[in-house]
């Protein structure tokens, strides 16, 4: 259960408005690496948590604090598009600094929001909720983690670098801080799991004596001219999760030619599939 | 460029059709854990892969594997859908078998590829491609490869535990195996790239003195009642990539209460927002 | 900025698990009725709300209670999943009971959530962020916020029809109801917002005289024999914005032909259409 | 059945071509907001409508109206394209005032579609039809209407004001004026089934003691510090529906704090959750 | 402009309700073989036509005939769900024989459209507007509609396999009769565009003396092991379109190794790409 | 099964960097006419070919040559980027020049990819894999193949007349010719399958006697007087198929008007339509 307080996480100021820049900032909301994503992904891996009922508070916690994130950004749309045109024209021809930034804003942000922020990435395209990873094993859920905080700093960074206003550099430092915290808690978490000796491979829980064993630590090549693939950690050594030895050999063919046969009667094929 | 020889990776037999592990199946082809996902996102990587080329060479390497991975699959699907129904009645009444049995298979293999495999998860739901995460940034690719084959993972072991068709069970244990391979694969590359601490915070290239490092190690409550937050390997202790120290607070807000002031004239908004 | 406190906001039970009918649940979590869509929808109308600053509290506030509809639903759909099966066979045979029950639930939620919530709807269609309706006009929002509630306590009649569970009925009871109030709520809003004299046409920020007011309160008739197009409170009498009298009539092409001429050399069309 | 006269429902004519204007009104045609949702919404509502047979022809002449209008703004979108560039440079060089023109256009209407509309709105976003609201319920249809009239026309006069072309002027003025009647038209059929005191709570054939009355028209306050939550119409006095009083409270959890228990083995969940 | 007269352009009988058919129904109305995709491919194919006012003409003529043909399959798939269960249990208890009728059928005909159609497919995707094929080419868009009629006949062809119920064989062999035409249709218009020899290759308003015209017939084999790839009409003889003569030959890279260079400061990546 | 031997296909070369044109060339990656699309589809007509196995051979050695088109393009969007601006601003003031290049380029290339090409179009939107037509049957599928590779060569034509960069003219001569011996391709397979009076209508295996053939080479005129419809090829002498004579002319309703009764108890539906 939630509750709020109206006010924002954190001070969101910004000094010199760039309707560019609240375009670009809409990726951190509704971008596969944004804040949406990171928001709901806790909230459902939170609701699924099974075991550990500490896994789940740590999820739910860090869930409230993404939505507090959406909405520092949101506000940091709607004030970079104050004082955005709304027409194409001053005093009746058309004008073509305007027509400038009017073409490299996102007009959703005009035509369908009023000039507020939108749940759409910074091309307008809407944030698809299939983008929520929540596996129901929690290992894999935190390498999901780890990656979309690793992605979702690196826009950041980006957002960081592309803009040169007082007030959003501060807004995306504090961001950017709580993104290393994130990518730490989320590695934290998969220690606490057993970190690569105990949690991988992933699902942990699967007898790998039923797994094709002299292939599990095999790195197989795909040159077509039957070269050894890339050489690297990799492909030799003892693995990563300490229960193999990395192995590298190219590879071929073990399975057969696909033959589905005929088509059958009444399925929609031709004649001369039959 | 890409070559191909016609032949599977490895052998495919299902000994009992069945329609409905053919819509499951299609979760390992169509789905987010699918290796349409896999293919792409290595091979869409690889196009981008900027510094030591070995690092591109290793992506599209695996991304040839994995499109051997999918024609398995959509080879297993077809074979699983020899034998299922194409009519609702026999002899002219309406049979509950087939119509239970065509109730839980995907109609969509049927009506639209005439009992093939399709780029559909599970629940016919299109695969998109938006969940080809290629960031850019080697080490941030690495995590999502690693959460990739995670999900992946975990989801042929499901599979692999519905069904007891010998056939299926050897072609998911050979995939199960390279699952955990392909784990190792990128966990060691990451490894090569600095591992926890050389590698993290994603990305290493921004300097940490630019974020509010007061944030950047601290596990934020965000408890109603102001108590403390859960309480693990991330709430204290040295952080995971060795740069700061884990601590743990409840917060509140820091922030204003956002105003965004009346609308504007012409802004399409009521007379009573201006 | 939000907070939680790791409870439910209402008890939720479930007696009889039935996997089917947390497929149907789903529909309630991701659907287009569903609760994410309305809790985002108050969320980004808030973050966008300008004029009277109650609008944007009265917006955040219920989108925290919607949150904390969606964690109870989760916990539903997880319950009701408890004791679905992983297999397809018990003691080495094809089961048809079971493979009834896995053709009727979402596979997903199993092959993809390990028998917990997803963000998506019955048929696991995944919600999509662009059905957050927040227009930057409080009136036309509080339309949409009407409209989100009645098709979601429709939604929520149907489920509470659909079952007998008595958990799943004391959950749905309490979910009309509150439905019952956000249907008020927003009209409530509506009404402070002048009701349908002072809010409509929206936005009432527009000159009325600037539209073609012939056409402003004029029922027009398509029927292809020309006749009068079918009667009621529409056609005639006072509009309900009270801004004008309803007429009705027949109507016609008043436009041309329309001709777009010769494509351009260099566009890409066919020889023959230039 | 539908029939067609190949003119336009009211005549299109552009003065000066602006693609970038194309680009906006792209959104009247493919936005959410646009007239392929109403033109389906309507098409659909009236084939699943029950009952009084007057609405089932009320949305289908309806719904023959928005397809002209489709039909109007994808003629004035190509128009607006008229003379747009198709190659970056003249005579050899590239040319500045080119690019910001293309930078500024939606490219898919030339890449895609030879300078022709297409069914997206004005980020080349495809419209998706799960926008089409048609619920089975009459009255929540016609909520669904007002709302999707509402935002339509906020649009339409956002179009309007972005544009000093006398005849893109003149075509948006008649059409805001069929959303003004449209308006109207939707509200007078919900008058029709009894208003807000008859038609409410949507569906009102569900029996309101079987829901949980106290919280039937309780605004509950959800704000951190346990404060009352903001006073409005919404908060005391008779509800809307005249079937209730409101009330206003803050409230807490009522529920348990959820706990699935352990993974069940075979479940793909790690070891550590079981 | 449109116009209708509220009947079906073919008579509608359902002698048999059954919810599963409505399902596979569904496939037709909104599966990308179905009948909203050929009506708005038809109508946006006849807003962008350039050159010949015929085409126009005879696009939107079919265009209307379409909208019709998703009218009659709406009104089927209603019929078909007459007497669909609306709750798991009769008189108190869980039944499977109702439960395996609900899992069979799409849910949300019943959850979201009480008991109508929806712009969905089979499995409940909603249509998607990017499949609209209107290129701006007539030529590129006549071979978009023989594959739309070819892929819609086998669809309706399956129906009608599924099926024996007589009012539905009876409104699909109608429907397959339309398609025979429609094929029939698109192919003669293509004729009058040159057919093969005159049309081909598409866009034909291209030089083909700027096209690396070495490769312009030649069929280049992929395969990994250098031999020639499979023989047929396409390897040897006068190419279809009468422009060239047919070749065969194995092929290997021509192109570099690519190599992007290092990554540059500020880019978001790791420090090692730079 | 798939091996690469990390070279490209045919040399991508950039002479002048043009982050505009690489939004634009991101359409024949990731648009519906472009390379993705076409190797996906002739991948998965493969795994699903039935009857004569050259088919099967034909098309997965056409994809494997697609795939390598996909790497070119991917790496001539990142060479197109090179030199892009990652900032608004040069020595600490906002740089219109550098805003203007901003604005036109797709964000995302740079925000999610770090100047990398992805699996999107022109306008950022992501493809989605419901776009691969693989129908089980094997005309059907030639049909679409020709209308892929029609589109997708009037694509490339449009690329090329965009640009006068030497490299990239070059690449894209490349890729029309290759376009041009596919569209040659598969009507050549087309014609092995019997061409126009063989395979039509698809599927040829429907015996035509089932179908209502007085409709079945008719011309249905739709117009709202009642007139005749356009006249053509379609409209008189012997259909293209073979086995039909063309007719034309007006028709009218056949059907009834649809009455879908009132609604059921319990369905969700407002008390005054049942």
């Amino acid at each position: 259960m939630f509750y709020t307080d109206n006010k924002l996480q954190y001070p969101v100021r910004v000094d010199a408005p760039n309707p560019l820049f609240a375009r670009a900032l809409q990726q951190a909301i509704g971008g596969v690496e944004g804040e949406i994503r990171v928001a709901m992904q806790y909230f459902f891996q939170a609701c699924g948590a099974r075991g550990d009922a500490r896994f789940r508070d740590l999820l739910m916690n860090t869930a409230a604090e993404e939505l507090g994130h959406i909405e520092m950004l949101a506000t940091a749309v709607a004030l970079n598009l104050e004082g955005a045109p709304l027409a194409m024209q001053e005093e009746g021809a058309r004008d073509k600094a305007v027509e400038a930034v009017m073409g490299g804003m996102n007009l959703k942000n005009l035509l369908s929001a009023g000039l507020s922020a939108m749940p759409v990435d910074s091309d307008g395209v809407p944030f698809d909720m299939s983008h929520i990873y929540a596996s129901g094993n929690i290992a894999a859920d935190m390498t999901a983690n780890i990656a979309a905080e690793s992605t979702g700093r690196t826009l950041a960074v980006r957002l960081y670098n592309m803009t040169d206003d007082p007030g959003m550099k501060d807004m995306l430092s504090y961001l950017i801080a709580r993104d290393t915290m994130h990518q730490n808690q989320w590695m934290a978490a998969l220690e606490e799991l057993g970190g690569a000796q105990g949690a991988f491979p992933i699902p942990n829980s699967f007898p790998q004596a039923e797994e094709q064993s002299e292939f599990s630590y095999a790195f197989l090549g795909f040159q077509a001219d039957g070269s050894a693939p890339v050489d690297g950690r990799w492909s030799q050594g003892p693995s990563v999760d300490g229960k193999g030895q990395f192995t590298s050999q190219p590879t071929t063919a073990m399975g057969q030619q696909p033959d589905l046969g005929p088509a059958r009667t009444g399925s929609g094929a031709q004649t001369e599939q039959m």
